[in-house]
């Protein structure tokens, strides 16, 4: 566990390190927008996102530039999803990572700003040359998280999550929900290095089932975190989706029971790496470490 | 002038029938955003970018279908800006199109998702390969609209027009802010068929200074149409710039100056068309009709 706390700050700081090179703040009046998205892309969250594109694309020997860049985009798409989630119509969140919100600490209009600037610049950055040599590897890589993102994966499950709220959802469709609203950036993280890579179909689909096993056993354990955890350990609020009577694996499972199915999918998102020979060590402390997180 | 509104309806029907095959209705409880993409993005405006995309590729050889999908995924990100600007954060509009705004239509959250998820589907559409065979081709479109319509695009023209609204701004800036919050868009429309063709750089560059004087001569016109027209005519508010005291190009010039200095601008978009031996009929017509425009 040590050496994945620390392969996690590693990642963290060198993505820290490009997320602040690819959001330079211009000269001129727009440079308010460039410092709201660095105020919600930069200095926070646990990177795990990054870290798994990291960690895969280790296991086909791709540059640490490239996935670094790829790590950066995906890492921006993730952040531009929060500043609109914490909107005052949708979430209406004032607290994350333990700072106020983007909307909060700078205003409305600005953050919904700053969230579609980053979406943006993440595909710029994906398509540059200087993210892979080969074009098709880019073009690959921006279809694949735009899926991801989009209608049929992370938008699509934020709409059913606000549908949600006037409706309660049975285990299948929260499953469906979490499958697309959390579930498809980080599964598009595990596949990333097998895109870079060029891997064969075997490897990528192992990373697939992986990432799709790991993203459940994370919101899972999100929403463990949600009826168990301070606010001072995870730097939000708690209880929300409680105090709004709204389902979760929580409410639906009750917590020994969605404790142990965290735990079945930790342990069957390890068994689909045994494809790989090696090299999958960190890929396995993750999965274990998504489960027994106290943040 | 009948040629060319034939050719923007023709065009326009073109564009409506991608756009609905694109945006398929999901099974499950996101096709209400699907629905309201499809509320914001079918059956609605002048459809200049994509007649500006379709106009210029025509010039290249370019297939039809390539420059059909590109003018649908420039339209989606046209239409994801309208619907996140008329929010009530930002310039809280109730009418577009002379229909309810999306977030009227529907409500806030959703339509903060249908713009999201409009902009993505864009760079998914252009990163298809139906789109084009050549990869390098595709990743160009998607890294050259992501810059003309990210933080030193449109987006970040959107910022300096709200920070405008508590700083009158002379005539430089204002350019600024229009050559990137509208501009920049219709430079792309126009240098999407040279990118589609492969085209070399003269012909890149004159389809650039072509959109870049088109661009302005619209604003500029919009800017009069804005104190000169009826809502019947334009389809949505009108006046709204001079009630709120903000600077344009009439405020600052003056309708005789505002109209002389669009005619200028149309007149040199078409000079820079020269370099085209032959095709360039239509681009021209546009290039007058769009300071003559009741709507």
């Amino acid at each position: 566990m040590t050496d994945l706390k620390q392969a996690l700050q590693e990642q963290a700081d060198n993505v820290e390190d490009v997320l602040d090179g690819l959001l330079a703040v211009p000269e001129g009046p727009e440079s308010r927008l460039v410092e709201a998205m660095r105020y919600s892309a930069l200095g926070g969250g646990k990177r795990v996102r990054p870290f798994l594109v990291c960690a895969s694309a280790s296991l086909f020997g791709v540059s640490e530039d490239s996935a670094l860049r790829v790590a950066a985009a995906l890492e921006m798409v993730h952040c531009y999803s929060l500043i609109h989630d914490d909107l005052p119509a949708m979430d209406d969140d004032d607290l994350r990572r333990g700072r106020a919100t983007c909307h909060i600490e700078y205003d409305e209009a600005t953050a919904i700003l700053a969230g579609d600037a980053l979406l943006t610049r993440a595909f710029e950055v994906l398509a540059d040359e200087d993210t892979h040599a080969d074009p098709k590897v880019r073009c690959k890589l921006v279809s694949e998280l735009a899926k991801a993102s989009g209608m049929a994966g992370m938008v699509g499950g934020q709409m059913i999550d606000l549908l949600a709220e006037s409706r309660d959802l049975d285990i299948a469709e929260i499953t469906r929900l979490q499958r697309l609203k959390t579930g498809a950036l980080i599964v598009f993280a595990c596949k990333a290095g097998a895109i870079l890579g060029k891997s064969q179909d075997v490897k990528l689909q192992a990373l697939r089932n992986y990432g799709h096993d790991l993203g459940l056993a994370f919101q899972i354990a999100d929403d463990l975190l949600d009826v168990e955890a301070s606010v001072e350990e995870t730097g939000k609020q708690v209880g929300k989706d409680a105090d709004r009577g709204k389902a979760t694996f929580v409410s639906l499972l009750g917590v020994e029971r969605a404790r142990e199915q965290a735990q079945i999918l930790s342990d069957q998102a390890c068994k689909h790496l045994d494809v790989f020979d090696r090299g999958t060590d960190l890929l396995r402390a993750m999965a274990r470490y998504v489960v027994n997180r106290r943040s």
